[in-house]
């Protein structure tokens, strides 16, 4: 990305080994974040020309002389973050926070091939060489499915609970999936946008609420009895989708929230008296990485469904248009 | 109190029933709470004149007539919320924020008598009447204690874990004691009041830490290998105190926040980053009530220490000017 809007395609070097806890992949499949969407709508700025893309599912290629878990040849998913899975707070399951953790965003694996830091910590590998078929699922399990899951865990999604989704992009739409695996009995998705409310409907939602902010917040509180949900998932991070879900959630709830915050300043006496719980942040894929290959080998799930727009490498620029303009819920890119 | 800093005693009718669910307690003592002193200070508006208290121990002289589970005689304890223990939130042990929630401090309880909304869902009664040494520590469960123990409880203070207080006022020092009691390994005490570390000792701390602010943080982290305390309990309400207790709490861990929040807000993006999970509000103190008291009675714990000013109640403005120039930790008035 050369600045906002401006997306080419460029020929570079093939990464190669650094660090021999290093491995280098062959991407099978990459994509485009809604997080990505920020310095493309100018959002954030970096240094620009920037290599993009942290999302990646792929072959080994060669790994350095200390990568002892995967080998050429093994298809793997990692996370965004790189990590040492081997730290107290990897151990802990919060492996983005790894004290030596490396944003493999950096590197950029928008491309053909990507290096990727810490490797014994950070992939994993498939049962066997998945079928074509189920390459859109895994690469979901690099970040948009780990982070819907993340934050339905995080907002404590379960039987019993009514879950709210605040948010009907990629990530929204699979933390509606995530609730419905984790037992969720209501699932309420906030959409306006009918090829996403049917989406939603797919994944498990029960519900779906057009309105937005505290006009939104009010038809959760009719759902509930006045109480709220049990368990919002946030998947935004703008001030009015982090209001809107602390608001529709009851006092002793759990607000699960994954969307990375712009310009976003809680009220702390509003929060105080809230008497909710708040967790979320970039989510810990890796965490649930075994898990989720498990549930996609055995086809219980198909995450892979939130990509209705399929290109080749080439034709990124367009790939990020369609989900600037909401034509695309995400972008497949095929190196 | 009459305005900020001018607070008087005043000849009222005594308080009767009102509502059949009412009951009418005697006071055994009272006191006045760190939270008083915001008004005290002018950092908080009332409509003046205003009654104060909020925090009570007494015995029962009246109850209205559809209260069943306390009666004449019985010594009882109860939160700074009324509530009807019946709702969904007050069953899953958020009563502060009950739907039928009524502040007791609207009432004030810095009385002789004071009325009670909600007598059976609010009050909860002791195994028989206490001695006199017994009812410091009764009236402490009304809030105090009830308010430290809910900070560690959404701390997640526990077996194995190291929690670092942020405030050393009788909250945060009683939330050393609930740490302890939890079962902490380690209770970082922040303090550089030499009393308050004597008693937050006596309560369990295992270390003392002088420094505030970013260099508290770093001292923090120093005391834990780098990674930042598991669980960090903030019993302030000041940006300052919020963003010092964010900032000592490893990624995935815990704050626990119960000193009133004023003039602050939270940084969206810090907090995303941080990863921790952030709970805390109005205290539900009748979540706690059975356990506080069983713990009081059996004289396992002490947390009536916190009180090292006794005064008649006629002498409350000396209480709190006692508080106010922190020469008190906690005032006692004997009605």
């Amino acid at each position: 990305m050369y600045g906002p809007g401006d997306v080419r395609l460029e020929y570079r070097p093939d990464p190669k080994i650094e660090q021999p806890t290093d491995a280098v992949i062959r991407l099978s499949a990459t994509c485009v974040c809604g997080s990505d969407l920020w310095p493309y709508r100018g959002q954030d700025t970096f240094g620009w020309p920037a290599p993009m893309g942290h999302e990646y599912a792929g072959v080994v290629e060669e790994v350095g002389d200390e990568v002892a878990t995967v080998k050429p040849g093994d298809f793997v998913i990692g996370s965004f973050f790189a990590s040492d899975n081997t730290c107290e707070i990897c151990q802990a399951g919060y492996q983005s926070r790894c004290i030596h953790a490396e944003p493999v965003g950096a590197l950029g694996t928008q491309a053909e091939y990507a290096r990727i830091p810490l490797a014994d910590g950070t992939l994993v590998t498939t049962p066997g060489m998945p079928g074509p078929d189920l390459v859109p699922s895994f690469l979901a399990a690099s970040d948009v499915l780990g982070t819907g899951w993340f934050a339905a865990v995080a907002a404590e999604a379960g039987p019993g609970k009514t879950v709210a989704v605040v948010g009907d992009g990629a990530a929204g739409l699979l933390g509606v999936l995530a609730a419905r695996q984790l037992g969720a009995e209501r699932i309420i998705a906030m959409s306006r946008h009918e090829p996403r409310q049917a989406l939603a409907r797919q994944f498990g939602a029960t519900d779906i609420v057009t309105e937005r902010g505290d006009d939104g917040v009010a038809v959760i509180k009719d759902l509930t009895n006045g109480y709220g949900a049990h368990s919002v998932i946030e998947a935004v991070g703008t001030q009015e989708s982090m209001m809107q879900a602390i608001r529709a959630t009851r006092a002793g709830g759990h607000v699960g929230y994954v969307g990375v915050s712009h310009d976003v300043t809680l009220p702390g006496n509003e929060l105080f008296f809230s008497g909710v719980h708040l967790h979320g942040g970039p989510a810990p894929v890796r965490r649930f990485l075994p898990d989720l290959i498990d549930l996609i080998w055995r086809r219980e799930i198909d995450p892979g469904k939130v990509f209705d727009l399929t290109l080749p490498l080439d034709q990124a620029a367009a790939a990020y248009q369609a989900m600037d303009q909401r034509r695309a819920i995400k972008s497949l890119l095929q190196p």
